[in-house]
């Protein structure tokens, strides 16, 4: 441990390396350097790494550490080199991929997400290489380009490369510490599908004194929006919530104890209350158990500042909808294509950006409960354990199909590290602190007493 | 009318100088210069002119003949000597401000769209000078900088020079001829409200899986807006056809009489069908009596490529409603308001960008029939009379304010004449024909012939 303090401003210049390399998915930007980029620097520390191509898609960077035979276990790493566009550039104060270092932060795109803790773990095996001169177990890295956008290729490419993807238990992304310091940890992930709709019109822009007689797909698409989600909240297609299974007690308990700073959040997000006047464990529930739909982007004819007459001849809307054990997207997808055109909204074309199952680890999984441990004893103290975010990723990859244990946590992440938004920032203790945990983690591993425990 | 065509050389060439006079009232370009030249060149025709400053816009220009007492009666003109911006520039033939001449055409930006039919009648009335010695009647020139950014300033002024602008009736920009060189008159026009609706929701943007719990403004947006119009494409918002007042059976007939090239429209807009299918005369009452409500933009979130699981702090529409009579702007806008209050949506803000009331001078006036029949004696056929366009014009100022009627026609457009695009034109016969229709009109007016008309 007191290695890595020694080497602190290496591994920052390390990070700020990466993090000064553009890997922007969404917007293609960057994406083949910063892979071959994350090769190099696995490689430097000791890592076997290879780049893989993937047709039409971002390469997956596949890692190795061989620490012997079977018996000595394996743990697996998921990363993303891919970070979110950084725009609206105006807001940062200090450009996006500067890296610039201020009152003991790093201030990228990406540094949170998912920069910082996957180069903790590159470092942490560096150090634990130089100090032990090998790590005595085996790992395996997944590192892919475009979890941002929805992780198009992961599916195919874990189905095709499940053999060199085998592993005790899987440590996804990295997670951090709350607000006072309490690392978290988590068990599960909601689903996810990304959707755009396009609705056109005329062959080209019309004077809007045209109305009466031109279609406006700017009022299809509001009207075919309405028919989803009313101002109650619901969603409205019939059978969205049929597989929806609601927490189980061990979960609601993990919710009750689970510290949450209404006030502070409410704060953060400039609102008097939440949506729907939603208060503590209920709040929670809501959060983390609930299946949403959300408008993350509206896009029709005249933006610009005053006005213009025009009767657009496109409009477009880019949505998501997060979804819970035991919702499946294909499934969901089909019913809300059928569901449009019955409303009549067959004009309403649905573009298919990405779409991800839901899943979770039980809490009493061994595996879980190893890497929850160790947490504690490296944090200091007892870790948050969420068991599902409300956010999306991949695990389903891992978890489901492979039926692999999946767990987050030990990463740099703290609460107002502004993922996807300007000024997103790591600290560079708790980036010090995460190459600990995982130095501690692969060196700790014993996978005989997982295998006794009931 | 000899008098005129053996001066059509130095027409050409004053229109020229005019049009060589750049005056872009969006980019504020040369308007002042334009103003002064206007009144030079009006002042050079025998009219007494004078430029009157307008507050933080730009300056109209007031003309005045004085033919004789109140009993040789009054004609009043309004034009606008400014121009749209000339952009793109690269698809002009010539320069926009050179005013070539090339195959009995001259190319310039405001040729037709307002410069050509504004010159014909200071023209006309030097050549009436010229002949007669006298115009035997008053005129008034009501001259404005404004119209292409939506007359900001003509209704405060209209209020303020009330007194200096009464007249019989008055002519507005001018009109012109169709394919088939039949020339149109137009009596009237619809009003518009123009207005931006704003919802706000958190103070940033939030990542989406915070949907549980964070209201969305491009929801509230999408509801409101729902609430407003239906697929019915009828606006739902109680008392807004109250004052619709229906064509009347003169004002259907003279649709059932105006030519309507329906499959040359369909194939310009790319359309199978009109909106609803309609055809033939009700597409024409559709497209001239019916109150509009049009979204004319979007914008919320992410509108990039790809996706953004992003939830918006604020989403906006830009929206126009057209109006017809009897309806009124503020009456309107009140109702508007209220409704979106009641509906639940107090929290979308209303900007309103601009508003004009609808206005329509009856085809049995009798002013307009003078008109009328004045250009169907000089052009040799009947005029293709419109009862209302289906665009808004600040004719209410003159018509409903100050109870005169107005009409429209003469002018020099022409169905190529590409107004608002690269290489505006005009055809040399065209505005020499305007010459001798103003010069007729304002040689042949009785006012108590008018008078007598039932």
């Amino acid at each position: 441990m007191r290695h890595i303090e020694s080497k602190a401003d290496e591994y920052v210049e390390d990070l700020r390396r990466f993090c000064q390399q553009p890997s922007v998915s969404a917007q293609g930007l960057g994406i083949e350097a910063c892979a071959n980029l994350l090769r190099e620097m696995m490689e430097e520390a000791g890592i076997s790494a290879r780049v893989y191509p993937v047709e039409n898609g971002n390469p997956v960077v596949l890692g190795e550490v061989c620490g012997g035979g079977k018996e000595r276990g394996c743990i697996g790493f998921y990363n993303h080199y891919d970070v979110q566009p950084p725009e609206p550039l105006e807001l940062w104060e200090s450009p996006p991929f500067e890296a610039a270092v201020r009152d003991g932060k790093i201030y990228a795109r990406g540094a949170s997400d998912n920069k910082g803790s996957l180069i903790a773990r590159i470092e942490a095996v560096k150090a634990v290489r130089e100090v032990l001169g090998e790590v005595p177990i085996n790992l395996k890295f997944m590192v892919e380009g475009e979890e941002e956008i929805g992780s198009p290729h992961l599916p195919n490419f874990v189905r095709k490369y499940a053999h060199l993807l085998k592993a005790d238990g899987y440590v996804w992304e990295g997670d951090g510490v709350d607000e006072k310091d309490r690392p978290s940890v988590t068990l599960g992930a909601k689903g996810i599908i990304y959707v755009e709709f396009k609705v056109r019109g005329a062959g080209r822009d019309a004077h809007s004194s045209w109305a009466p007689l031109i279609p406006n797909p700017a009022w299809r698409l509001v009207w075919a929006l309405s028919t989803i989600k009313g101002p109650d909240e619901k969603i409205k297609i019939p059978g969205w919530y049929d597989d929806v299974v609601e927490p189980s007690e061990i979960e609601e308990n993990l919710l009750a104890e689970m510290p949450f700073e209404e006030e502070a959040k409410k704060r953060e997000f400039g609102l008097k209350e939440f949506l729907g006047g939603l208060k503590g464990l209920e709040a929670l529930k809501t959060l983390y158990f609930s299946t949403t739909s959300t408008i993350c982007g509206l896009d029709a004819g005249y933006k610009g500042p005053g006005s213009k007459t025009v009767l657009p001849c496109e409009a477009s809307a880019k949505m998501d909808f997060r979804l819970v054990e035991r919702q499946r997207p294909e499934k969901l997808l089909r019913m809300l294509r059928e569901y449009l055109n019955k409303k009549g909204f067959s004009d309403v074309e649905i573009i298919v950006h990405g779409a991800y199952e839901p899943a979770k680890t039980p809490p009493t999984d061994p595996f879980a409960r190893y890497f929850i441990e160790t947490v504690e004893r490296v944090y200091g103290s007892k870790p948050v354990v969420v068991p599902t975010t409300a956010g999306s990723s991949p695990i389903y990859t891992i978890r489901n199909w492979m039926g692999i244990p999946v767990v987050s946590g030990g990463g740099v992440g703290y609460p107002q590290d502004k993922i996807h938004a300007p000024n997103e920032n790591i600290r560079i203790k708790d980036y010090i602190r995460s190459i600990k945990f995982v130095a501690t983690l692969i060196t700790t591993y014993k996978p005989e007493k997982l295998r006794k425990t009931p």
